[in-house]
């Protein structure tokens, strides 16, 4: 409950980050892409899948989460998306925690939908089946409660997270995010929404289900943030390529150092690019990349 | 440019609505299911493809547009994904106009991934290929420009359209999106923000690119924001089910009857049970209900 696995996990290997896996055909080393079979999308699907899978395998043990970004996949038509099942069901067999980047939102039995196809199950002739099966989904609150709580009910009884966009890390959030409300910014009023929509759902550390994203870029509002809302594990994206450091986001964590899980994808993806070593091994590469991001944060937080 | 595409085709059929293709098994005639072959998420995603084809067959003539819900595909795995796929080519070469309601939201390379995804195309070993080629797509705009300007080149480029979410139709709508700001609520701003991201890529008609979604539950709202924003194409979903009128939606559309689409999901493919006829005449109950929708509307309104 509450995000209390991905949180062992995380003081297991001492490590508050994820590494998103949103592999374009351009991130990939050609070796690799001439390795695959195939042609046009399912070719470009193994090719993904192909990549993810030499990741995974050198960074499961030092990584508590990936998180795949559904878009990547989806450009890559069903084909793609059968590498993200894969991906998914990859990484789990590793034992990482898995967190699908999906910012999905809608309502009702839209939304139960949704829960179903990324969290939960569906029954078929009295069999029951997992669609994607990840351990906690990306979602927007623009629609409000009835946008939330189809997953909440998946959330208790299957322990499984949400993360709520709150404050996303890219420059033009502030157009309706930080717009001024009597007392407060949207985002925070959304964070405070997250207090409620968590409530019944708090973990042994402290943390509910309902996590939020809130951007590595704004370390004041970061800090703001975790204070205001106590029982909400932040996400972090925004690390290292869009311009946040890690003494920014040590503002995410608590006094025991939990709190947030910051996400690197595309430096842990493309390390053997920036290291200019053998693309043979952009899986080492990567590693090397998420320990030292890892000791980039561990710099400035220590957890309890 | 600007929706030309998808009015011409309602002034053609008359028809400003459209059929929202959301199929969960439990709308589906047993017949149907104990026809289709496979086992599993591929069973599933088979019976939904034949249910939505023979829908299609039975309205393409006198509908413009069909509304595909990803979630309901997502559902069923990359397997439904498939179905999608399928349904999405499959209405398009009966020559209907495709919106597929997917409320994707993200940012810059991201947000590109899912442009070329739904709307665009990709290119692996030199061959060009469009993963699901889509006409339009649900969007959500909490995030911003960052989120919205991605979409617009490939708008413009390849004459397709985004509806971004302004003012939805569910009860807790009002949550985020009435907050009150100095001067109006911020469904209003949004409204606003998608004038700003349309002024380029305005068409015959009037109208731009970046439509926006507004529920028929609202309908003071809906009238409120046809003045406010003259650009702005409106898709309508709520009519029927979730309690929205004919009278009401009305307030969607410009003097000349034109400036909206309103969406029909379950009441349509549904009808058969509603009607309690042979569900054999799924499909046949499936128009004689789109023929009661549109007549519903045109007692309101006349295109011109």
């Amino acid at each position: 409950m509450g995000f209390d696995r991905l949180i062992k996990k995380i003081r297991e290997t001492g490590n508050p980050s994820v590494v998103g896996l949103d592999p374009k055909l351009d991130y990939i080393p050609e070796y690799l892409i001439q390795e695959q079979t195939g042609t046009g999308l399912e070719k470009a699907a193994n090719v993904l899948l192909a990549f993810n899978k030499a990741i995974i395998d050198e960074i499961y043990d030092i990584v508590p989460a990936i998180k795949p970004q559904a878009a990547y996949y989806e450009m890559y038509g069903w084909q793609g998306v059968r590498t993200l099942a894969e991906t998914i069901s990859y990484a789990k067999s590793k034992g990482m925690f898995v967190i699908t980047d999906g910012k999905r939102n809608d309502i009702g039995a839209t939304m139960q939908a949704y829960t179903a196809a990324h969290l939960g199950s569906v029954t078929i002739d009295g069999e029951t089946l997992t669609p994607f099966g990840a351990d906690a989904l990306t979602v927007n609150g623009y629609l409000g409660t009835d946008g939330i709580k189809p997953l909440l009910e998946t959330c208790r009884a299957e322990d499984k997270g949400i993360f709520v966009l709150v404050k996303t890390s890219n420059p033009s959030s502030g157009e309706i995010q930080d717009k001024m409300l009597e007392d407060a910014p949207l985002y925070a009023k959304m964070g405070d929404l997250c207090e409620t929509w968590g409530a019944d759902t708090i973990g042994e550390y402290g943390y509910s289900a309902v996590g939020a994203v809130v951007g590595a870029t704004y370390p004041e509002q970061l800090k703001e943030l975790r204070i205001r809302l106590p029982h909400i594990f932040f996400l972090v994206p925004g690390y290292g390529a869009q311009g946040g450091g890690a003494q920014g986001v040590a503002g995410a964590f608590d006094k025991n150092g939990l709190g947030g899980i910051v996400n690197s994808s595309r430096a842990v993806m493309c390390a053997y690019q920036k290291e200019k070593c053998d693309p043979k091994e952009f899986a080492k590469a990567a590693r090397r990349e998420a320990i030292r991001m890892k000791e980039d944060i561990r710099n400035y937080i220590s957890i309890k």
